[in-house]
């Protein structure tokens, strides 16, 4: 929610639901800036070495911002007409572990928000933050009011969850690249949580996840359509993440196009292919905290292997930097070797379970352009290839057109 | 607390307290301007009618201004190397009445904040916010961080109350009218509570009123004082109010001159002097929501009286209109007039208990200077005039100096 004025829109948005006849739970972010603007106080402050008890207080901090804005949206609601009444995370309570700054949920309680709904109220809580056992107030860290709206949407066993982004819902890859990207109008939770942890940053991977776990139907829409537009339309855009496979998703071999490119590749050439050396180089790499994304072993000539993986860019220099000064070195490799200039494209689709031949003509598609292949991968409902950065949009455009993207499912 | 150089300089003069052995809980403010940022937003999209629902979500919104205080607080101590927690009001608790916006403290659960003052803790409590029974954030109005604090003194049976204000302590009188007036060392607490009534702003006469429902020593200072001055000077500035009436504070008969500007005067000229009328007339001006400070009515004569009030300078045309539109007439009065150029200027000292003739000296002094004497009103330890507002600062110094107040008192 960005200005007061924001705040209004978002009261006449729930308005129109409420008198529609839908019983409403609110979960609104934030104003815009103002979590960057808390902890950026909170940091000139802050102890030089972080400890539990500071993120104990950057949370106490950082939960304000999303107080505010649900007292703030509840007056907007009164202001409309309606009764409204707004929670902090303690009040329902939303109840978490302790881990500070990033806190799972652990369980929600229902009876007061209940008893709310039946008396007719609009109930606002706030997102991002619970309170834990001891009564501390926890944070679930960025992206945590999705996953709030999500965990209260499963603990009132809502209908559905809807989520309003600033996109109007998940694309069959990114517009900017492919102009014929075409809108989704349901994606399978499995298919989501493919899109998302591959970049596409609808929504956090953690909201996703734990609407797969409670099997809450998610529905991303965008918060700039305006508030007055008929309802019946609004209930029906943006995209439906659903846990149903019906037929019609079936049609579908592949959904989408997921890329990112802030990746890069890093091989350990030639090293003895016997037990422990997979763990030899990824354990030094997981103790300096260095998340692997993408790992290739391929079978061994001579008893000896390559080992690739992909690493967060801003991580390379450091993980090049471990393997080449001693780990490497130790294993046996021939040489440690990297590209910071590589991008990852998958191609995303529940279809793909049941069809053969996809990854081939994936490859097929790619090889036509041009475009060589460094690394693959592939999970039940995604194919994932590396390859040079400077052919992502090509290779992005390629598959969009290969696998008939732009044309909505035969019905 | 204005900005965050400030919160780093409110840590160190902890961090000199807590070195010297002191245990501390400390209560800021909100940092400056917040407060009313926040109401400001809410005021953009409050319902038209306020509700006891809007004013809850009020205080929703206002808590958030001292949460982000104990936070940052609590921070800039770890940053000094100490241990440091904070807590909002509902985490102490510190229970409430249910009179959003302006509730008042019941009960302060001292358990959590003494076992952290035990561990080696400095606790950080919010002010200004404490937690009803049903687990809603309250408010105590404006000047409730001093409320706040003297409660938590109170609860932890506290050797002394620091109140860091904008001056640095109490005065005969305003220094900006008598540039002699002195710093006194002491006050009792019923004079203290008889100045703040009269407008020395220095504490909000709630806090003082707590102070001595359970006799907690307050002491004001200045939170302009540089942080690095010596403790036990430090310890001894500002002004300590107290309730143990020592020989050195019977010296002086009277301790200051209090006085308020933004009075007016009405009379209910010539009403039948009979049961009942002085109900008829402040019953109406009370169902008004006016408040009424002085009142005063003489004796008779054949039967009449003049019965004259003084409220609020804002409120003087109001009264003025209820008055003359009906009540008035209703009593049987001649008239009523008014008067809102008057001021009321009072001098206040415990030692007037015992002390005759401090009245007639009051009135001598104004008498020789010309000031005609509209009202009086007499308490145990105050004598109050209402005189033309045109004399107020004559007024005021004169009775300061007749009453030798630049001079601190014979030891």
């Amino acid at each position: 929610m960005g200005s007061t004025e924001r705040i209004r829109n978002v009261a006449k948005r729930v308005a129109k639901w409420v008198r529609a006849g839908h019983q409403l739970v609110v979960v609104p972010s934030a104003m815009s800036g103002e979590t960057n603007r808390l902890l950026g106080l909170a940091k000139e402050l802050s102890p030089d070495k972080p400890s539990a008890q500071s993120f104990r207080e950057l949370d106490q901090i950082a939960a304000t911002g999303e107080q505010v804005s649900v007292g703030l949206l509840s007056l907007a609601l009164m202001a409309e007409g309606l009764e409204a009444v707004s929670y902090a995370g303690w009040q329902v309570p939303i109840r978490t572990d302790s881990s500070f700054t990033k806190a799972r949920i652990q369980a929600i309680d229902d009876v007061r928000v209940r008893a709310d709904l039946a008396a007719g109220k609009v109930v606002v809580i706030t997102g991002f933050q619970g309170v834990d056992e001891q009564g501390n107030i926890t944070t679930l860290g960025r992206g945590g009011s999705d996953t709030s709206a999500v965990a209260v949407a499963a603990a009132m066993k809502a209908d559905e969850c809807l989520i309003y982004t600033d996109v109007d819902g998940v694309y069959t890859t990114d517009p900017r690249i492919v102009p014929e990207a075409r809108r989704l109008q349901t994606v399978s939770f499995e298919e989501m949580l493919e899109m998302a942890s591959l970049g596409s940053k609808v929504l956090q991977i953690r909201s996703v996840e734990f609407a797969g776990k409670y099997r809450v139907p998610l529905r991303v829409l965008s918060s700039f359509t305006p508030w007055d537009i008929d309802l019946a339309e609004e209930a029906s855009s943006g995209t439906l993440i659903t846990f149903e496979e019906d037929e019609k998703m079936e049609q579908a071999v592949v959904s989408g196009i997921a890329f990112t490119r802030d990746e890069a590749k890093i091989t350990v050439v030639g090293v003895p292919d016997r037990p422990g050396i997979a763990y030899q180089i990824l354990g030094a790499i997981a103790e300096a905290n260095i998340d692997v994304d993408v790992i290739v072993q391929n079978v061994s000539h001579g008893g000896r292997t390559d080992f690739s993986f992909t690493v967060n860019r801003n991580d390379y220099a450091r993980a090049l930097d471990i393997l080449k000064g001693g780990v490497g070195p130790a294993t046996g490799a021939a040489e440690v070797t990297g590209d910071p200039r590589i991008c990852k494209v998958s191609i995303v689709g529940i279809g793909m379970r049941s069809h053969v031949g996809v990854a081939a003509k994936m490859f097929r598609t790619l090889s036509e352009e041009g475009i060589n292949i460094q690394m693959v991968t592939t999970s039940e409902i995604k194919t994932s290839v590396v390859i040079d950065e400077k052919y992502m949009e090509l290779a992005v455009r390629a598959l969009h057109k290969a696998f008939d993207l732009e044309q909505a499912p035969a019905a």
